[in-house]
């Protein structure tokens, strides 16, 4: 018995549903054959087009680090705003006030520690977090505290603790990355980089460092957000690259370490910045969206290609895909790249915000903001009734090993707002062993970018997004 | 029939003299029943001894860069001296005069290129060449000429490269490092350090850079030493990261790129050093000698664990082993922790000028100088027809998966001139996999160091030391 495809996914959607612990119903139409026909010319189209390469090529090599309030930044709007009318789009940009803080100068050095040579100091590879104060001018001079965890620091107390500076020693875990789980280690991680300044702040230090939360071991230092917390002291603080963690902590169980640490950055007024906002309109339900998404603003250290020039470029390509193979969605698919992910997350809250009252006409929302290595499949955020209605769209991914679909309770940071209010979110599902490599470092840089594995990313992303906008029946939220 | 190990060693070293083209000969007794015992209670000591792996930790982490003329050079000079004159060895200083380079600052931006936001430039990560002239004050500005071989720039001419700054695009050939031969994928890449200056000065050049000699891909650039020619103008050096090269390069193919490189390095009037010597005296023949050596400064951005902490600790750990295991050498062994490597090979020749009437009673030379991964062997300079006295060593060091060796014309540098006046040579022969990814950089620190594979390279420094010191017979020369 020849089994039809369609009756297939049926089976394999109620299976899903089954598993999932739910009563297996019987599925109406999901995808009209002409949609799953127009999909399978959409992934083979997306799997050898270079428009995604290029263009990350262009954001990362010829405009360069992009954080928000930059020259860059505004320059990075400009373009994806001219690409996107290039392409015939109704383009507008949408006004975000960001943040805008400018790293300055950065080093750090051991000036005391067991075994030196008389009138020497070592160097340490160190680099501010994003919306760290500066230190006084020569530095900020101090014994170095080393703890793996909130809980040690707070056994130190204020008396072991003021007046130094505190490195928080916990590792990246790059064995869990190793195996696959590279968001996990990272989570694990980030926290002493997100709220290290405020718990040493609150113990009188007069400066933190944080082991970077990342997987490399090449002497990179990893940026990232950092919070302070009114009412308690702020502290410079600085990320040091995993080796001089390690330097650090061996010489601090020798003995007394004081470092030196010059930090300069600066915290200018916020300024205007936009989201990019490019639509093509459906046209059977042209008030319903699709959101595909990515960030425009990048970190500062490296030139931001796999965070996340890659992901804004794999949106730019939906649009261009179809235009290419003259696709017409029945529902809008908008392209978003967002502003000021990395450091204030102000571009999807000024989005979501904009959009309250036509929540419930954005059918999806999709943002790619992992890298570019390759997608097993994608991350859902919703209801688990919903899954069955994407097997189809990940049947047609199986034939490039991206079938694998699971629910997460996030899966964008920019898109988080839509999430929150009910939206059906999704992300490519990564392959995220090496991300955490580079992520928010020097190395973040167009030549990670692997064309045949972007190429993977722009056919989950553009399946996605035209089967979303075609689904012939509405997904339960 | 059971073969005893001595003649099946024989049939081996028989065997290996065939495969080498030569006529089989008897070989008397190379090592006597009690030396072969003595080599693996040895080896077993130095597969377990954490000796080499402290020490190690001590000269990259305690002391630091070592660079030639540094106060953390004459530290390491004091330190290696202090260790072994705690084992009780004979210590002497042997006066070096070396380079006295300084590095200072150092940064590059791209000032100008194909879609450039206005006011903005793109930091470029560099590095100095050892040896390099300062850039003016407010640094050296000039459009870039990317070049991938001297015939190239050549071809270009005086015309075309002079006032401008010149980028040699030579790839360090990685795939080939990942096949097992890092040596010679950097030997490719190497050339354009040494000479670029050179080639780029004659014509007119105002400054060179050079991709990195090495197999990061993590934005860090390799330094190194350079030349410079009389009568040739003198040119500011420095070497980028893999990622800058790239950068440059692409953008180059769009349209002009300038940028601008700020280097203040100085260079002081040569200093006094030293190579450390310290001898265990032969029992039976105190006047011939078998070095084991490594070389104690290293570049100035990382440590210096792999480059080469871990070989002057290696040689450090021959003599502890044998105080340890109460073993008593017949000939002497002498360690030597070398100065300036890297800088002018000072060290080296020092010591081969200052041992030109005793070069004879040098029966051996060592050298370990290629980092601490898995060492498959030994590689040996010398005559051919000496292989099969060495083959009971490698039956031993099979166990560790140590037993191949091969000829090559030289074998370290520090040696070299001992190996040029005919004295066997030796060193580890390391799986170069990895190796050229730090060498050099500021990645070069000591959690690069594997102990259990130090510990390896321990194994086969002390086996080859202490074997070849109590062999019976005259190793061919």
């Amino acid at each position: 018995m020849r089994i039809r495809p369609f009756y297939f996914f049926l089976i394999i959607s109620a299976f899903m549903v089954s598993a999932l612990g739910q009563q297996a119903t019987p599925t109406p139409q999901l995808y009209s054959e002409s949609t799953l026909r127009q999909l399978r010319e959409l992934q083979k189209a997306a799997l050898r087009s270079d428009y995604a390469y290029t263009r990350t090529a262009y954001l990362s090599n010829n405009i360069g680090p992009r954080i928000s309030g930059s020259a860059q930044a505004q320059r990075a709007v400009e373009y994806v705003a001219d690409e996107m009318r290039k392409l015939g789009l109704e383009v507008r940009l949408q006004k975000v006030m960001v943040p805008h803080w400018v790293r300055g100068d950065e080093r750090g050095e051991i000036v005391e520690f067991p075994g030196m040579a008389p009138g020497t100091t070592q160097k340490i590879v160190l680099t501010a977090l994003g919306g760290s104060i500066a230190t006084p001018a020569d530095g900020s001079t101090g014994e170095v505290v080393v703890v793996s965890s909130y809980e040690e620091l707070n056994q130190l107390g204020r008396e072991r603790v003021q007046g130094k500076i505190v490195l928080f020693n916990t590792i990246f875990d790059r064995r869990l990355a190793e195996s696959g789980y590279g968001g996990n280690a990272y989570g694990q991680a980030v926290q002493f980089r997100g709220g290290g300044a405020i718990a040493a702040g609150r113990l009188g230090a007069i400066g933190v460092l944080v082991r970077s939360a990342g997987g490399s071991q090449n002497r990179l230092a990893h940026t990232g957000a950092m919070r302070y917390e009114n009412g308690v002291p702020q502290i410079p603080a600085a990320a040091v690259s995993f080796e001089d963690a390690e330097t650090l902590a061996y010489l601090a169980k020798m003995g007394k370490v004081r470092v030196r640490i010059v930090l300069t950055p600066k915290t200018l007024p916020d300024a205007e910045s936009f989201n990019v906002i490019a639509d093509i309109k459906g046209t059977e339900k042209p008030d319903e969206v699709v959101v595909v998404s990515g960030h425009l603003d990048s970190w500062d250290l490296g030139t931001g290609a796999l965070d996340d020039g890659c992901g804004v470029a794999v949106s730019m390509q939906v649009p261009y895909l179809l235009k290419l193979l003259d696709l017409k969605p029945k529902r809008t698919i908008r392209m978003i790249a967002y502003m000021s992910e990395e450091n204030s997350g102000n571009g999807g809250e000024v989005y979501g915000k904009a959009e309250t009252a036509n929540l419930a006409r954005h059918v999806a929302a999709i943002e790619s903001d992992l890298g570019a290595s390759h997608p097993i499949g994608f991350l859902f955020s919703g209801k688990s009734e919903a899954l069955p209605y994407f097997a189809p769209l990940s049947a047609i991914l199986r034939e490039q090993g991206a079938a694998q679909s699971q629910i997460q309770p996030g899966v964008g940071s920019d898109i988080g707002p839509l999430t929150r209010a009910g939206v059906p979110s999704f992300a490519p599902w990564f392959d995220t062993r090496t991300y955490f490599n580079y992520h928010h470092t020097a190395a973040d840089t167009f030549d990670k970018i692997d064309p045949k594995q972007l190429g993977e990313v722009g056919s989950v992303t553009a399946v996605l997004a035209y089967g979303l906008a075609n689904l012939e029946q509405p997904i339960p939220r």
